[in-house]
């Protein structure tokens, strides 16, 4: 069965429509008919081929929510109508102590939403900006939050749960201080995060005028990074550190915020590499910089969990599927409050 | 009271002999005569001024053990003739968080053992390299090792807790799979310590002639890290691996080897930055990029009594004091197994 689908057929030419073919919902799987996709920057990176080893046809997108429409013989937690995502990852070797541990996502065999190894045609994944998509029922989470919010809860399946995941791997809560440096896509999540989650929260922008925003979007403070004096306010005092920005940057202005036994974690990696941090900032407080990346699918489903508790959905801006390209120019400004979600509509 | 001691008055001359002055005990001091005291690297930087505002006159050593000779009035731990070490820390503010926990190293207004700041004359610290000092009870450690052994317990106050307190920290025991990159005065310490501890021990060395002695310290393998193969068949397999290379290396080589959640820990610190370490490394395994400086006085003490009852001491070459440039030229060639520790009866 062939659907629609924005995509490309080379790094060097713009998205526009394809039609793309899924399989026949095998036993454990779930056939969804998809409402919305978010935009993440991971998308854009892989569709230009700024990182190695992208397939064509691309096909991005892995913040995947809709609707059930078919289920296979074997799948009892889910029904046809049921509200269902789709985040980064769509099947794992299921074999070793990662998948074990539900922390899929640090699986040698994860296999991508997009261009991850399938025996599916054309031979790799095919992500999000499609009408529909088969996925086996382990990757696949349920959603609690009310339907008209359904948009605002794409962007949670990837920037939400990148950003949970260290949160809670790494403590954060009431009595603890967390900053969140970057208020974009990731940023913006790791603050409404923390906040929900009961920490002290900083944010950490370039920008005076995100200073009010971070606020509103539940930062107790916000500092802005180049100026010295506020940075040095904060010296020495932070348990955790979620810092989201990939552009390369002075890792050392934020290591020496931390506590003793505090840890920078990052989400992003950059093209280039970061200036070498100075291992003294590492040992002269037993400090530690740290990498995280997804989460796994039990976490995933506890990130949906919580945020629907708590009332938590992404900014967003919605945009129809012929306005990817322009989306795609105006995240790279950073001109975006702060995810767009493609209205998997408009591909009709 | 003068005492003789081996220091400079400038980064350019060579040590030599001294007089020194101690202050007379107070009420919760030791006076200690110094029997032997390690040769650590730390002093080489610090008497030559590779690290910014030596003061001198300088008179370096951090690894100390002698005999109490005296004790202040309200001291009732130790008394005249018990063997007693002084390590890298004399004073710390006693007020603080850090130390409350014991982690005096930690504390802002740690007092190192050499260069640091104190009211005694001539305003600076003057350390182990001398006949005798007086220090505050707080910071002197009980050595239960038999006395035959003092000489070889010196390095133990710096090298031996440097490598110690981050075993201890990260984990290390039975069931973990621990690296030591370098064997040198530290990194000798970290094998024997992870292999008393339990863990299964591999050595890390650009040496292939230094395979034979690593395994005969206690490690179950031993790895020459310029050896690609040997490296990759370690791929992913590592709970924490200790890293005593000060000299600029790629990091990136060992952080591969580490597990998911993995720690790799710093204890030296290079005059040049590392070459900046891929984040992708940290991200894809949420493996952490740690440092660690020495240990607090009761980890200290806790250390030397667990080498007392492992039977663990540092193998050590003995110099007389006017050797001490002679020792300092080997140990910048890498020629000493492991540690030079200073006969101080050779200077009267």
């Amino acid at each position: 069965m062939t659907i629609r689908a924005v995509g490309t057929h080379a790094a060097d030419q713009p998205l526009g429509p394809l039609q793309i073919a899924r399989r026949v919902p095998g036993p454990h799987d779930l056939r969804i008919e998809i409402a919305f996709c978010g935009i993440c920057h991971s998308d854009l990176h892989q569709v230009r081929s700024e990182w190695a080893g992208t397939l064509y046809p691309c096909v991005p997108g892995h913040e995947i929510v809709g609707r059930v429409t078919e289920v296979g013989a074997h799948v009892t937690a889910y029904k046809p109508g049921d509200l269902v995502g789709v985040g980064c990852i769509v099947d794992s070797c299921r074999d070793c102590p990662d998948c074990a541990a539900g922390l899929e996502n640090y699986c040698d065999g994860m296999v991508g939403t997009y261009n991850g190894p399938t025996s599916d045609a054309p031979g790799h994944t095919l992500g999000g900006y499609s009408q529909a998509i088969v996925v086996h029922e382990r990757y696949v989470l349920k959603i609690t939050h009310p339907e008209d919010q359904l948009a605002a809860v794409a962007p949670l399946l990837c920037a939400g749960i990148t950003t949970y995941s260290p949160l809670r791997h790494w403590g954060a809560g009431p009595g603890k201080k967390v900053g969140v440096v970057g208020i974009g896509g990731l940023g913006h999540m790791g603050i409404k995060l923390a906040h929900a989650m009961g920490a002290h929260v900083v944010a950490f922008t370039t920008s005076p005028e995100k200073v009010a925003d971070a606020k509103a979007l539940g930062a107790d403070e916000a500092v802005v990074s180049r100026n010295a004096e506020e940075m040095a306010a904060h010296a020495q005092s932070f348990d955790l550190i979620l810092n989201t920005v990939a552009a390369p940057h002075d890792l050392d202005a934020f290591l020496a915020l931390l506590k003793r036994d505090g840890t920078m974690t990052l989400v992003g990696a950059p093209a280039v590499p970061h200036p070498s941090p100075n291992v003294f900032n590492l040992i002269m407080r037993r400090r530690s910089l740290a990498g995280s990346m997804i989460g796994g699918i039990p976490e995933t489903q506890e990130m949906l969990d919580f945020c629907a508790a708590h009332g938590i959905v992404a900014e967003i801006e919605m945009i129809r599927a012929d306005q990817i390209e322009q989306a795609y120019e105006r995240m790279l400004k950073g001109d975006v409050k702060y995810r767009f979600v493609m209205d998997i509509a408009t591909m009709a």
